[in-house]
């Protein structure tokens, strides 16, 4: 009998305590929780402690003689979070995290540690900072080995996809179905990095850097939130025979990555359409293997430790890896900032009167935006303007910026202008 | 540098084709091949050989010494292929292999060889024997490791999916349907190991042992077959908004594993009805992680190929894994031949004539079959029988079976049944 791998588990929340039950109960083979750290050191957290040492400062354990793994469950960008990271990387320990946000905004320095690490490389797992529970990072980086990814498109902020489903099945506002997805535990108090797409671009961020070799950069990166969608935009796409979802995309366009959060318009009929509520999901389209199309929960508990304990039996059994397979300093694939050209659900403003429906058009063509339909509802709101949706024919990104601009100008007949692409259901 | 991991590549069809030409363009760094074998040396297959060395015999490859890692595409449960993955293993060789049959037919000797191996285990690799494209190996092995798994439920044969999908979308006959197939290549000339379900049950016997550490047995597992659907169970179980699919289920039941391949009704709302074509689909619950949904291409040459470049990437990395993590021989969880109780779709064919309902109502009822709803066609096909359709309320199986025998034996009453069960969206 090998000696057990012993962990330091660093922050026992919901999923740390998971995580904790499992391997208490032995769920892998030749594993053990050696230490323990978090804010409140006597709560009964479901699983005996008695075995364990507890330490008040979890930067003890990258230097700690019983510590062989540190899982790091603290959360947060910076802070002790990354400071423990960084400390048992340093010290050659392997470390298993779920953070999204330490790993997108500090990719460059972790993959040095990571990757060039104490000579050999020092594993940093994470399949639990993108998409919870569903394995996408193994699924990208070993069971996509060999293939060429062309886009990857996925629903990957529970969040949000829980509140565009409650406005389309239960015709909540936007207001109430974020309340609603805060007294279910599903959104932060502060919803701010969910709704606003940043949580998403994270973790697209990350699963560019392992499917295209493209450095993890969400600031830099088009994310929309869904904010500024309302019923009405919901209820037109559901004329077309769409949902709205918010989709994180990236792919290759003529060997530069373009990638993108924004609320889509997607048909029924594609995969991500289906994917309802909490779930999280993602699409890949790769040579030679086709689409793969997985789906599971994305956040939680039970979902986050399923893809801790996971990381944790890799290192268990020596199949550890480094952040990335190269360093974040040695990606070199380009990005693209210019969209590629897709058809767009505009929603405009139009004053009802005589002749902005034919200005609005009029302008839409002189911009080189051809129309594939339309829909005007009828004026019996009472006032000055009027929703009226159009989906375009494929189209360029500036020249359908030209055209929303050009409209923007035309006060007395147009007053608002929203634009969502619409979601291409193959390559 | 450190040298390339050489590989022997036996079987050049439209795999192996697709795996050289990958491997030859440098889709995995550090590995190449070096020896090949195929019928027909000559025969132009799309990638440069002049690298490589041509065996007649493919037995050659597992002792050559310019041979790191096996690759076996020839296929056939015995001769050839088995005698080659054997001679690897026995010397020390990695193997990686699609051959489904040759794994479920040889579970126990193989493990023998890969698990205990030459002192340490020698990896067998076979992510393409299961669902073709979709990592389900890899999932159900590593990404769920630490969890508890409760179900599988798999649609794993494309072909069959394929015909009951046309079935169903362009209201072919089965025979119809079959011929399709064939004609598009997904279908082999002689299609009784694909319809009869044998196909799917040697891949669910894989995924069982992965899963639940079940002994690999297809011969003794329950498996119906496609050939006696008919159109009219599709469009009366499009009535009950449900469709059919060929589904293998593979679930714990108070501590042993009941698994069984049998064509199932599945309502529209569930994932894997929404399963088309000769796409191929696996869902998983297990705790903590909750449900997962995969879904991609389960056969074809692009698809395999996907799943041997992973494994090849994997052996490649030092990653590679033995057969199962134990031998078959240990696996000790016993199996239930008992089908846990569920709905039912029974089709009966009935007497025109008044009191026939009547009496199949009172043997059902006598025999513990509650019924939730009926359908009956009006008469107007001129025969002596009627078919009339009921869905059940949950029910063991040996109940329905006794009723199912009592109405069989009123031949004046009813001259035919046929039952499937309704697959259970939860569980």
């Amino acid at each position: 009998m090998a000696a057990p791998l012993r962990i330091g588990l660093a922050g026992l929340g919901t999923v740390g305590a998971t995580v904790a039950q499992h391997l208490v109960a032995g769920s892998i083979e030749g594993v053990c929780v050696s230490v323990i750290s978090a804010r409140d050191a006597t709560k009964d957290r479901g699983f005996d402690t008695s075995s364990m040492r507890f330490v008040d400062n979890p930067l003890e354990m990258a230097t700690a003689e019983d510590v062989d793994l540190v899982v790091e469950l603290i959360g947060g960008q910076d802070g002790v979070a990354y400071e423990l990271v960084q400390a048992s990387l340093k010290a050659g320990k392997p470390v298993v995290t779920a953070n999204k946000a330490m790993l997108a905004a500090h990719a460059h320095d972790l993959s040095e540690l990571s990757v060039t690490g104490q000579g050999a490389a020092v594993p940093l797992a994470y399949e639990a900072a993108v998409a919870g529970g569903i394995p996408v990072i193994k699924t990208v980086r070993e069971g996509l080995a060999g293939n060429q990814i062309q886009r990857l498109a996925g629903i990957l902020n529970g969040t949000c996809n829980y509140i565009l489903t409650r406005m389309e099945e239960a015709k909540l506002s936007f207001a109430d179905a974020l309340r609603e997805a805060q007294d279910k535990g599903f959104a932060e108090a502060d919803p701010a990095l969910d709704v606003s797409g940043v949580d998403a671009a994270q973790k697209l961020s990350i699963l560019s850097a392992l499917a295209f070799g493209l450095a993890p950069n969400y600031v830099t990166m088009q994310v929309d939130g869904i904010e500024a969608i309302s019923a009405q935009d919901i209820y037109f796409a559901g004329q077309f025979d769409c949902v709205i979802r918010l989709v994180g995309v990236s792919q290759m366009e003529n060997g530069s990555v373009y990638q993108r959060v924004t609320p889509m318009l997607v048909r029924r009929g594609n995969n991500l359409a289906q994917v309802r509520n909490e779930l999280n999901a993602l699409t890949v389209q790769a040579s030679p293997v086709g689409e793969l199309f997985l789906q599971g929960p994305g956040a939680g508990g039970g979902a986050t430790a399923s893809a801790v304990l996971s990381d944790i039996a890799d290192v268990a059994l020596g199949f550890g890896r480094p952040l990335f397979a190269s360093l974040v300093s040695d990606m070199v694939s380009p990005s693209c900032e210019t969209a590629p050209e897709c058809e767009y659900y505009l929603r405009l403003s139009l004053a009802d009167k005589p002749g902005s429906m034919a200005k609005a058009t009029q302008i839409l063509a002189e911009n080189g935006v051809s129309i594939e339909e339309v829909i005007q509802r009828s004026s019996n709101d009472g006032g000055g303007f009027l929703p009226v949706v159009f989906i375009t024919h494929e189209v360029g990104e500036s020249s359908l910026n030209n055209a929303l601009l050009a409209l923007q100008e035309q006060q007395e007949i147009c007053n608002g202008v929203l634009s969502l692409p619409i979601f291409a259901d193959g390559l």
